[in-house]
């Protein structure tokens, strides 16, 4: 049986189930508990410039590569959670943008699965989690990934634990990966670690304000991935021969990224961040069966960008595990950007709007 | 300077022709001339169901790993060449498809720089050339491979040389590496080859007839590439990382797409080359600056093909450097085939038609 088949397997996921709830003790050993009624936080989204691809470890989200990526200022997730010392035969009620979501929805499953690893600390306790999404879920542009943040955030705030950023990231690395990123704001570094326990698999804020930086949506479709990102990346890593010479890739770009921060050299992070973007698409193509979230629409974008940047426009894209496009560019070409791609949706994360 | 940049140079060129000089002296030492007033020859086209994707050297075209194809059959070129003892201020006359082009023309350089290096053994002579393709000219279905396989033999012919297959294979390779594939019909193998003369880096039938087997041509777009096979190829080997693990998985898909033949194993050969195909494509998706010969078009129909198999139809995909799709399926599933894929065109490349 293949790893990614295996990773299906009810056994695999009480196994899973042990090494998680293992590493939430391990952080949460000398915190005290002191509950409120209700906590709540806003996390926001962000976008790899150096893409996650690929679990060294599955169950603790544990990456092979480390990666870097921005946070969208206000766009993101806000979450409220209560606690119920109610019947244990209550379930918890998990609402998404003002509905309640039905408690088999994988949603709610991924909700609930995630709080109860806390649950041999707050008692025999259900929740009530109300959470809002100002960008789409589930089409690419990373809503798991302030949804688990803010979820972490919240349920500290609720716990009265005091978490610091560092176990609060690692906290939301176990519900999804690139979640680790969502608990800072600006550009933030997830580095991969090496040890087998998680503990030094954390993102960090890399400080370095720039202004000027802009994020341009091009949402080409909002239909759900017909693979989730955590099942593509597993027959990625298990079918895909290329995939091998992806992690000294990621590792290369990475330096050149916080290089190109750090200068602030625009055409550098561009350039990079689009060649890191591509690779990891090729990567994907490269598996059996193909893995192929590109559909004609952004394969006529990808050309697009190709020709207005021959033409002397600086702008470059990187796409994530879904169909959409996501442009970066500087304020001073935002006109020019923006008539060139109708339908663009410019986000500023260190701006003012 | 990039060796990728390097090869479009003067001092290259000169380099480059020195060498090939030497190695078509190597090939026809100890033959006779006999020339006679014409020669002629038709070579098929061949789609590689292992592709050729990298140089180990660019001047005697030796590839980085070894390949395996399919030849077409009747589709394919016819060419005849004759010789003119005329002053050395004639110019070849070069005809594609019975008009007389340009002298300036990439396509008369590449036939006559060609040419010129049998001068040598042929005296101070001139070319007419007449080539008649009946199938698309540069839209990824191989016309080069024909065309100097065709050229090859059509020479040999006029200059009664006598040359077996497998140094013409080898003359056939410093056209266009693929060419060496165009000398058999059938299935064929060209060996990489390990030496540095490249006097071991030919082709060879398989030998293994498959009456059933058939290849359906969906032409997406006659538009010419936009950056050649040669030049992609070499942006690949030179700027993509992942290209790196592409000559062992080209080794393991020979020897499974080989192993398929043998047994008649029509689902292996299929996948096989459907992921080798979309595993070289990825290699490029990953070069800089990124090369996508991939259309919205291309797109569209490898989600279709897919999506039927996913249902049922035993059908897989080919695709070289260009955004026209090859579907490999067996004679029974014609029907069918035809049906989901209007205006494709069939070829049984063992078959009567």
């Amino acid at each position: 049986m293949k790893m990614y088949q295996f990773l299906k397997t009810r056994h695999h996921k009480e196994f899973m189930r042990d090494i998680q709830s293992q590493f939430v003790k391990n952080i949460l050993t000398d915190v005290c508990t002191n509950p409120k009624e209700s906590g709540a936080a806003f996390a926001p989204s962000n976008i790899a410039l150096c893409k996650y691809w690929g679990k060294r470890n599955p169950s603790l989200n544990l990456p092979v590569n480390s990666s870097l990526s921005i946070s969208l200022g206000s766009l993101g997730t806000r979450t409220e959670i209560r606690l119920h010392d109610t019947p244990a035969t209550w379930a918890d009620r998990v609402y998404l943008n003002g509905q309640l979501q039905p408690p088999e929805s994988s949603f709610v499953q991924r909700v609930t699965s995630f709080l109860n690893l806390f649950c041999p600390m707050l008692g025999n306790v259900h929740f009530e989690v109300r959470t809002e999404n100002n960008i789409p879920t589930a089409a690419g542009l990373a809503s798991s990934a302030s949804g688990f943040a803010a979820l972490v955030i919240a349920l500290d705030d609720l716990a009265g634990w005091g978490l610091d950023k560092k176990q609060l990231s690692m906290l939301a690395r176990l519900g999804s990966g690139s979640a680790s990123r969502s608990v800072y704001d600006g550009f933030v570094q997830w580095n991969a670690g090496s040890n087998s326990d998680g503990m030094d698999s954390f993102a960090e804020p890399v400080f370095k304000p720039w202004q000027e930086f802009c994020i341009g949506i091009l949402e080409l479709s909002d239909a759900r991935k017909p693979v989730s990102s955590r099942d593509g990346m597993n027959r990625t890593v298990e079918t895909s021969e290329l995939y091998k010479s992806w992690p000294q890739q990621a590792a290369a770009d990475l330096k050149t990224i916080r290089a190109a921060i750090e200068s602030q050299d625009f055409p550098l992070l561009g350039k990079t961040a689009e060649h890191n973007a591509l690779s990891m698409h090729a990567t994907m193509m490269a598996a059996w069966p193909p893995l192929l979230y590109l559909q004609p629409e952004t394969i006529e974008q990808i050309h697009k960008v190709q020709r207005v940047r021959s033409k002397g426009l600086e702008v470059y894209l990187t796409i994530d595990a879904g169909p959409n496009i996501k442009l970066l560019f500087l304020e001073e070409d935002e006109a020019s950007v923006a008539s060139t791609f109708p339908g663009l949706k410019t986000i500023k994360p260190f701006g003012s709007c």
